[in-house]
C-alpha cells in the first residue's frame, strides 16, 4: 500500500525528525548514527537525498525559519495589538526558563553561536532565518506606530535590530540558567524602550 | 636551566593555549591532538595535570573569567565616568563586528550557548562568571547612581540583568555578521534605558 506514497512525504518527515535531533544537541554532537537512527533512513538514502551532513542542517535551518515565521504571522494578524504581539513573543521565551524541560532555545540563534563563525553556508542561512524574523518584528512595529501604540522612533532599523538583540539575548540566558521571575521585569525595560 | 622552574608556570601557559583553543571553536570541535598540540604537552602529562578534556574546560573559564574581571574593574576604577565605562563596554563588544579577523565572541557566552544545556558542571561555571561580571557592572551602575549620571531604577538587580542580556544578545549579532553601523544604534537604544 505504500508503494504510491510521494517521496516527499517521507522526506518532511525525516527533515523533521533531523531538525529535533540538531535543535537538541547542535550540529558537532550529532552523529551520522543518530541522524539515521531518528530519520529510520539508510545511510545511502540519507546521502542520496540530502548530499551531506553539513547539506541537511542547512536544509533544518530553513525548514525551520519558514515554519517559525509563518507562525508568528499568523499569530500576529490574530492579534489585536500588535505591541501586545512583541511583548508576548518576549514573554513566550521567558516562559521556557525554569521549566524541568530541556531549554532548546531557538535553532537559528543556537546555530548562529556554534557554527556561523566556521561555516559560511550556515552563516548566510542563519543570515536568511535572521532576516525573516526580523521582517516579522517589523511589521509588527509598523502596525505599532499606524496604530497609535508607540511613537514613530528616530530609526526604525535600530528599533528592530535592538528587539533582535533582547530576543537573542534572552534566549541565551533562559538557556544558561537565568529564573524566570528574574527575566520578567527586564522585558518591562526591554519594551520600555519601544514605547 | 629549567629544572627549578616551577611547574605552575607550564600550568598556567598550558590554559592560556588550551583557552585560546577552544574559545576559537568551541568544546566539541576541539579534539585531544588538538590540544596536545597547542598544550605542547604529553597525553599523560594532560590527563594527570588537569583529569580530563571536561575538567580542563572548566579550568579554562574559572581562568578566563578572572582576567576578564580584573581587567574590568581596573578600567571602571580609572574610568572618570562609570556611565561612559558602560558605554565604552558595548562599543567594544561591537567594535569586534565587520572586522575581517575571527569574531571569537566571549567565551562564557560561546560555552552557555554550545554546553550549559548539557553539562552541569559548565553551567555551573558559566553562571560563577556571569555573576562576576554582573558585579562589575552593577558596581558601575552604583556609581553611576551615586554621582547622578543616571536616576536610581525601580530594580537595580533588573537594570544589571538588562545589561548582561543586551551584551549577550549584540555578540550574538556581531558573531551573525550584523554590520557595525547597524550595531552602533543600537547601543544608543540600549544606553537609554539605562538613563
Amino acid at each position: 500500500m505504500n508503494q504510491g506514497r510521494p517521496r516527499e512525504f517521507d522526506i518532511d518527515r525525516a527533515l523533521e525528525a533531523a531538525t529535533g535531533q540538531f535543535w537538541a544537541v547542535g550540529y558537532e554532537a550529532t552523529s551520522l548514527t543518530d541522524l539515521l537512527r531518528v530519520m529510520k533512513l539508510s545511510k545511502s538514502s540519507l546521502y542520496q537525498t540530502f548530499g551531506s551532513k553539513q547539506a541537511l542542517f542547512i536544509k533544518c535551518l530553513g525548514h525551520y525559519q519558514q515554519s517559525m515565521t509563518d507562525k508568528l504571522l499568523q499569530q500576529l494578524a490574530r492579534s489585536a495589538s500588535p505591541k501586545e504581539f512583541l511583548h508576548h513573543f518576549l514573554q513566550e521565551v521567558v516562559a521556557e526558563a525554569g521549566g524541568r524541560a530541556t531549554k532548546k532555545g531557538c535553532f537559528l540563534v543556537n546555530s548562529a553561536n556554534e557554527l556561523s563563525q566556521r561555516d559560511s553556508e550556515v552563516r548566510q542561512a542563519v543570515a536568511t532565518g535572521s532576516a525573516q524574523m526580523s521582517k516579522v518584528f517589523r511589521r509588527a512595529f509598523e502596525q505599532a506606530i499606524a496604530l497609535g501604540e508607540m511613537a514613530a522612533p528616530a530609526s526604525l532599523d535600530a528599533v528592530v535590530d535592538y528587539f533582535v538583540i533582547a530576543v537573542s539575548g534572552l534566549r541565551t540566558m533562559v538557556k544558561a540558567g537565568m529564573r524566570k521571575e528574574d527575566l520578567l521585569p527586564v522585558i518591562e525595560l526591554i519594551m520600555r524602550t519601544v514605547e
